[in-house]
């Protein structure tokens, strides 16, 4: 799947795409919806390059780009995504293209100034929500942290047994989706209560993150019609960061038999610029299924959807107290990991989640469940980090230490692919703070 | 809460209204979406009435109606609901009155005739969805279907301790929802396997149906901003019939631990008319909550939706074969229930979801859970019927037998309010058919 796109050896003229750690480089080109600062105006389409976002919508207008580029690049720059998402690779591919050439170092300087007057600096965007999500689903496809809650919840039998025969998903709830950097309040709800008590109602104790990434649908189907694996590609625009924030009290007391709900559905983050599934092909790595694991039935075990692999992006979380703010400092590092150790693959995720007949439509997002590592620094929630709340998670950085989040914790999750001979591919960061709960003055 | 609107003794001068079984009465004046059928057309917002159905675009243009009733009408005569619906009872109540004002009898017969202009035969009405539906939840708050379905499938455990502290609910998807009439495929998927057995994947083998009500929340509401119980009844626009088909074998093998999946989103049917809450008014009875059980926790538990009492909302299911539409058989009834049955109120359902501070948006869709009464011939699902697939259910129209839904069985729910000193308030009805599932030629 290589191609020109790939080549780490072309340098955008855009200088910042070249500085050590950029995340948005000249073969990463994520798409998102800004509009400046303070500037009363329509959102619309953007690509990050380096410190800059090109106008889509300006870019559209420039007369620089070839026709099918061109058009793919209008749609683009609508106040949503949805649309550029629903044209497909025949969209997605020409305006790559024609973006990764006008932005690089070998363009003529007459077409390198037309473009940059195309370019909003980054620090002057406000990002908005990239897609309408008329539709969120929540996958749960890391074996470890299947494992890691398991042993917390079911003690005598931690992993269910259709764990290795489907992806497990639940609907998610659309309308608290938000962008990275929207705080939001504790949640107050019911927990579990002791036998014969009456369950407490109020604000969650057990408040937690889940790291985890999101996939956008491309081109939607119609009711009935199966997407098979060969083909799941294709209707896959590209992948965020996102997180499905917990609240593990309520959660635990309500999900039998149905599943999380107010759990789930308060808030739920997702980082603003869209990673194209072309740009991370470079960073492809060999699928890691445990040695006598059964083979996946024959619609979720495609030769092709197996050789291309797991992707392995680099994940970390960052945890930021009000302490750590006061002195000015980042947060301390909680967990390190890499979507590389996930079960199952996104493809098999939405061949999954259609085989039934389920229709999907162009700007859908599915979570892939929190994303945890087989070691124990690895885990993806404070949930596994501190065993269910019995073990304290450290943060040296201020001394301080955590089993659920405290209000005024910020959690921030990075995701970035690096490795030799490939130019690095980020993600940008997902954050969120936690507000206080309001108080309903409710027994 | 009783207004003229609710005068049984009004009549309307569209005949049909008064005929004996007609569910659009006067009294009713339900809402949905139409178009003329063939012709190319705008759908718009229209009111049942008799036969025939109020073109509300036509109406608001007509220059009959009063300020606050024309705005809303005009709103209401949009391509979908959801604006209307989000103008809360200030919209609602103007347009109801000056509807029911023009169509009763004692309208001038110049107004009647300008009124009749704006009619639109039914039989001449293609139906369409009534709102874009962002959100579906489903709710699960009959307390006779979880124990006939607990006995099922936890036989030792039926009931969940959670199920008399809150109205259990998950997330369903909105984008496999379809109108009555709409015919569905059979789903595909995988089973429980047999102790060491590879799972089986094919043709559902135990398709049902449930019989459930649906709610339209209102005016939305911001993240964070719970819904108190006592508000709760000026965020529901109306009520309709709802099937939340469902496909057993699939979903028993996928729903631990995160809840239905695949066994729920290929297909969910609602009627196309909207009966408003005022409508349903006359119709409250006394809550039914069994001796004993404990006192919702004060946020679910307001003096006044208690008095307000359940829905007496008459409800049938009729099964309706191959064979019985070859002898031109409307079907044999299977169930006949009430709504009254309830464990926990629309209001009740609406305040927990926003508890934790989830959002709500216009035209979102509530399902109430499957609807089963206390004898068995109230079973609002064949799992319950057949009790688990053990029991023949009869149909004495065509002599057949079922256990679950065969291909070609087409699904009916009807469902009204009579009683003596108030004008039939009925639902139309809700219908879909079960069409062979496609083959994927898979293992």
């Amino acid at each position: 799947m290589s191609n020109f796109t790939h080549d780490p050896t072309t340098r955008s003229w855009v200088a910042a795409a070249q500085a050590p750690g950029c995340d948005f480089t000249l073969q990463n080109l994520p798409y998102g919806v800004f509009s400046r600062k303070g500037a009363q105006e329509r959102p619309r389409g953007g690509v990050a390059i380096g410190d800059q976002v090109v106008d889509l919508a300006q870019l559209a207008a420039s007369g620089l780009l070839p026709e099918h580029a061109r058009t793919a690049c209008s749609v683009a720059g609508g106040e949503t995504l949805n649309a550029f998402m629903g044209m497909g690779l025949a969209g997605w591919q020409p305006l790559r293209h024609a973006l990764f050439r006008l932005l690089s170092a070998d363009t003529d300087p007459a077409t390198q100034a037309q473009v940059r007057d195309c370019l909003v600096p980054l620090v002057d965007a406000e990002m908005k929500m990239p897609a309408q999500v008329r539709n969120y689903t929540d996958f749960y496809t890391s074996l470890h942290h299947a494992l890691n809650v398991g042993r917390v919840i079911r003690p005598e039998d931690p992993l269910t047994p259709n764990f290795q025969w489907l992806p497990i998903a639940y609907h998610g709830r659309a309308s608290s989706l938000v962008l990275s950097g929207t705080p939001f309040r504790r949640p107050n709800g019911q927990s579990r209560p002791a036998a014969g008590q009456v369950p407490a109602f109020g604000p969650c104790r057990r408040l937690d993150f889940e790291l985890e990434m999101g996939f956008f649908v491309g081109p939607g189907t119609a009711l009935g019609e199966p997407i098979p694996l060969a083909r799941a590609r294709d209707h896959i625009f590209g992948v965020c960061l996102l997180n499905d924030w917990s609240a593990r009290d309520h959660q635990f007391w309500e999900m039998d038999p149905l599943g999380p709900f107010l759990g789930k559905n308060f808030c739920t983050s997702i980082s603003p610029w869209i990673v194209s599934m072309e740009a991370l092909e470079p960073f492809r790595v060999p699928f890691e299924r445990p040695e006598g694991d059964p083979r996946p039935l024959r619609y979720l075990d495609d030769t092709a959807d197996r050789a291309a692999g797991s992707l392995d992006v680099q994940l970390e979380v960052l945890l930021q107290t009000r302490r750590h703010r006061e002195r000015d400092l980042p947060g301390d590092n909680i967990c390190a990991t890499s979507f590389r150790h996930q079960y199952w693959t996104v493809a098999q995720m939405l061949t999954q989640h259609t085989v039934g007949g389920c229709n999907v439509q162009s700007g859908d997002l599915m979570g892939t469940g929190t994303i945890s590592g087989p070691t124990p620094g690895e885990a993806g929630a404070l949930v596994e980090l501190s065993v269910g709340g019995t073990r304290e998670v450290p943060l040296p950085g201020t001394g301080e230490v955590r089993h659920f989040l405290e209000d005024g914790d910020c959690v921030v999750f990075k995701g970035w692919c690096e490795k030799p001979g490939a130019a690095r591919v980020g993600f940008g960061e997902c954050r969120g703070e936690v507000l206080p709960s309001i108080d309903l003055d409710h027994a």
